[in-house]
């Protein structure tokens, strides 16, 4: 094997690809990174038997071949090259590994690339294509709704309903709940219902970060999932198991509307909510009457802290405590510049939708005993 | 107590005066920030028994008093309020303290101030004036070699040798050891020694990291030092011990002095260091010859790393290895494009100094064994 390539592409592609090496990797070979340089393309796979990313970037190959490397060392080493440009050489009988940039040299020892789990494309029941900025939008007022609890594992990952003409995302911890949706163009397969870890999402999230629009093909079978864009491509497998009716737990009916800007009582939520964090439930109590909310919390130990902003009410007034972690998240994640508050009962699950934007969009929070 | 004042200049002194907080505190009182108002002067303080500091800030003062808050809500909640201006206010019977700032009400139970140790002005036996600048230098230039090892106190700390003309700081670990001298043009008392622990010298560099000249009051008696400009007072106890007589271990005769560019060095070397990192003694060998220093790491279950830099060297070729640490730390710290770096033997101490820069700055650093 014998190749050169561009540093930027190189150590850009490795900060992707290095997310799926094992952190604590069950075999040695698990903590490396798949080199594969064959025709002009450099590629890059790694994979923890959970998720597996592959990275693509061009290359002269002089010539093709494979091996294995310490994925933290490769990326170590390929960010502290003083050129732009940089030679990597296997001769013909070691496993180990040349590599040259401007006056530096470096040894890696290689490991045997038979051994490396390679990560496959995904034969899949279902296939569509969607935007970057709409799956990144899905993803992100959702996935955060997730529980990080490994006991019950249907509650790490994000339901994922798939029709003819849609995509449904839905995420729950049991206290809280996100439903978000997109019509689709192009699919092809049957409805189906998925649990996507969380994890994946998040990686997902992270490497979509770019604002240039892409197309995104998504392939899915019974077991595994895929996202491939440009040059990357990214599978995990999905949870097992039946998620739960989340219909049921959409409430329908309020006495109480209230309209709020979104920044001003996100604010106003994050301070009061500093005096509330150390305790038990993390509590804030609203006060909705007289075309204003009273946002308040209590802590013995430390003190108190009380806010009012302006509210466009509807329905009766009504006192209410939520856990603030639960409406600070929500707040972060919506994209208007007002929302909507229904609530029917202190103790009944209350509701917040964007108004005046997103109109797919929907949050479920399941408020806790005011004091 | 009754008082307004400016939130970024408040918030500004209590990240510098939360630094003295106990993060474990021995009693409740030391997690607390003690505030007094009085005349038109906010003045916070805190301290943990070993090191103590105190920042004034102007404030209207309505109403003169004093009382002591939890650090950390104190500057959580500060950080947090929405208006320019805040009002901190004491009912005449209650130990809580009012904070109020736009639409935003906190109310934080506060500590018994007579039960503060307060940070008292010492008794000074020396005292010297001295530029931050200077100062800043000196500590930076030294410090970084002291030890973290707390089973020898006297090590975690830099000598302080003061005299009428000169301040010089000594810095060592037993394998490394930095020296740096300013000239003093104010100092009154006798000449002394003290041993300054590293933390205080940490928070210092860390206060006076401003580039607008400033002059710093220096005091020390046996037992304490303190440092006062602008609107800071910081204050430490002194490491009680004898400092061994740095003399006897600064090499004055070499064989071989090399001339080497300080920042292609330094790139050099961090680069083959990164293979040499996880291997026992993180060694680098230096092989002097022929106009260059070839620098080589190798670390069996990882690889091996080289480079050549071009060299000016005067006297016999060397073979020399050092803790690739001792020599990065050095390289970073100087300030100078070029260096001189002198040796005897391979395993004789070896000298670095600046080369057409700072002439009082030297820096000694024991070899380990070549493999």
């Amino acid at each position: 094997m014998k190749f050169q390539c561009n540093k930027n592409d190189l150590v850009q592609a490795l900060q992707i690809v290095s997310r799926a090496v094992a952190s604590k990797p069950q075999t040695p070979i698990l903590s490396g990174i798949h080199l594969i340089a064959k025709g002009d393309t450099l590629e890059m796979e790694a994979t923890d038997y959970e998720i597996g990313i592959v990275c693509r970037i061009d290359a002269d190959i002089e010539q093709e071949g494979e091996s294995v490397l310490s994925g933290r060392y490769l990326q170590e080493v390929s960010r502290n090259l003083p050129d732009s440009e940089i030679v990597f050489e296997q001769s013909a009988e070691e496993p180990t590994i040349h590599i040259r940039s401007g006056a530096a040299n470096f040894t890696l020892l290689g490991m045997a690339a038979r051994d490396f789990p390679g990560v496959r494309k995904i034969e899949e029941k279902v296939s569509f294509t969607i935007r970057n900025t709409a799956l990144s939008k899905i993803v992100r007022k959702t996935s955060f709704s997730c529980s990080t609890d490994e006991a019950r594992p249907i509650f790490t990952g994000c339901l994922m309903e798939l029709a003819e003409e849609s995509i449904k995302m839905v995420a729950t911890n049991t206290h809280r709940l996100s439903l978000e949706e997109e019509t689709l163009s192009s699919f092809s397969g049957q409805p189906q219902q998925s649990i996507v870890p969380a994890r994946i999402l998040g990686e997902l999230m992270h490497t979509l970060s770019s604002e240039i629009p892409t197309d995104v093909v998504v392939k899915c079978n019974y077991n595994e999932i895929s996202f491939s864009f440009d040059n990357i491509f990214l599978m995990s497998r999905l949870i097992e198991g039946q998620f739960p009716d989340y219909r049921r737990v959409i409430p329908t009916d309020f006495r109480t509307n209230v309209i709020l800007k979104r920044t001003d009582f996100l604010a106003a939520v994050s301070r009061v909510s500093l005096i509330a964090r150390s305790s038990e439930y993390n509590t804030i109590r609203l006060e909705f009457s007289d075309g204003k909310v009273h946002i308040s919390s209590n802590n013995p130990e430390i003190g108190n802290a009380e806010e009012t902003v302006t509210a466009a009410i509807d329905g009766p007034d009504i006192v209410i405590a939520f856990n603030a972690v639960y409406v600070n998240d929500v707040l972060k994640n919506m994209d208007s510049e007002s929302f909507r508050f229904s609530m029917s009962e202190p103790l009944k699950p209350a509701m917040i939708r964007e108004f005046e934007g997103d109109e797919a969009f929907l949050y479920v929070i399941t408020p806790v005993k005011t004091h």
